[in-house]
């Protein structure tokens, strides 16, 4: 009858720990995703890591920006990126530059119109475990706020599919 | 006849004068241009000031940096730049990516592909007087050469339709 007791008391306490753990409305054995919950200071002095343009939807012209410990793990080619690693993505609307087109006598000339909104992927192995490791932000350039709950918990799953480079997309262009 | 043998000398100095200050093909009152005859160092670690896409025969996806004293120039909005603005773009094949277009589940994402070439504008309104204080560089990424001077001539006439932002096309994107 003890150990019985002691048994229960343990059941109690794992279920305790766990209980602690457990996201109010998640799995016990799942966390709920963390996001990154402000625009980081200084990213727009950020090195340049790529380029990019999204056509459909998104219709966007954007920059890839890394902090120096991103730069430097991309230049070295380290994998999984070092916690502090911050990737910054700033996305602009996709738009005819009607003044250089007139310069090349032809409509060829893409820049960035208004921008639209500001991504970080920020690198913590404790506290985003439960997404790889990454945090993820999204911030509306228009009011500075962030993209709601169901918006943000889209960004993991997609990332998923560049496991192999540490759930980042983005190359570094040389 | 003493009148005229000063005459005659009077001219052949001016001649000579001339002579020393006409470019070898050029005409007597008009400078020959200068280029930027290296690839500046540290361009690769420089701030963004915008990014851009071109069709056509350019068929490119870049982005454009600057120096220090080109960034703020740019953000305070000072025109002429000053003497040691440097603006670097970065030239890349605009190519579509297979992988992040599987991810997205359509062709809609373009990237930097193979570098095409490094172009520089140096603000020195000395040396560079004769092509509104800005030196012109291209360089090809392959192997690294300039632009031979046929086509850097062509250069500053293009540049001369954006005299009233300082001969520079690329805006400053926030």
């Amino acid at each position: 009858m003890k150990g019985m007791g002691l048994l229960l008391i343990a059941v109690a306490t794992v279920a305790g720990v766990v209980g602690l753990l457990a996201p109010p409305s998640g799995h016990a054995h799942e966390a709920a995703p963390l996001f990154v919950s402000q625009i980081l200071p200084g990213y727009r002095d950020w090195k340049l890591i790529s380029v990019a343009h999204e056509e459909g939807d998104l219709n966007s012209l954007g920059a890839i920006l890394g902090n120096d410990v991103a730069i430097d793990a991309y230049r070295e080619g380290k994998r999984p990126f070092p916690d502090g690693s911050i990737i910054a993505a700033l996305h602009y609307r996709y738009t005819s530059s009607e003044e250089n087109n007139k310069v090349f006598g032809r409509a060829q000339s893409f820049v960035p119109g208004a921008p639209t909104n500001i991504q970080f992927m920020v690198k913590d192995s404790q506290k985003y475990a439960a997404t790889g490791g990454w945090g993820f932000g999204h911030f509306n350039v228009s009011d500075g706020r962030p993209g709601d709950e169901v918006f943000m918990k889209t960004c993991f799953p997609c990332h998923q599919q560049a496991k192999a480079s540490d759930y980042v997309f983005t190359h570094y262009a040389p």
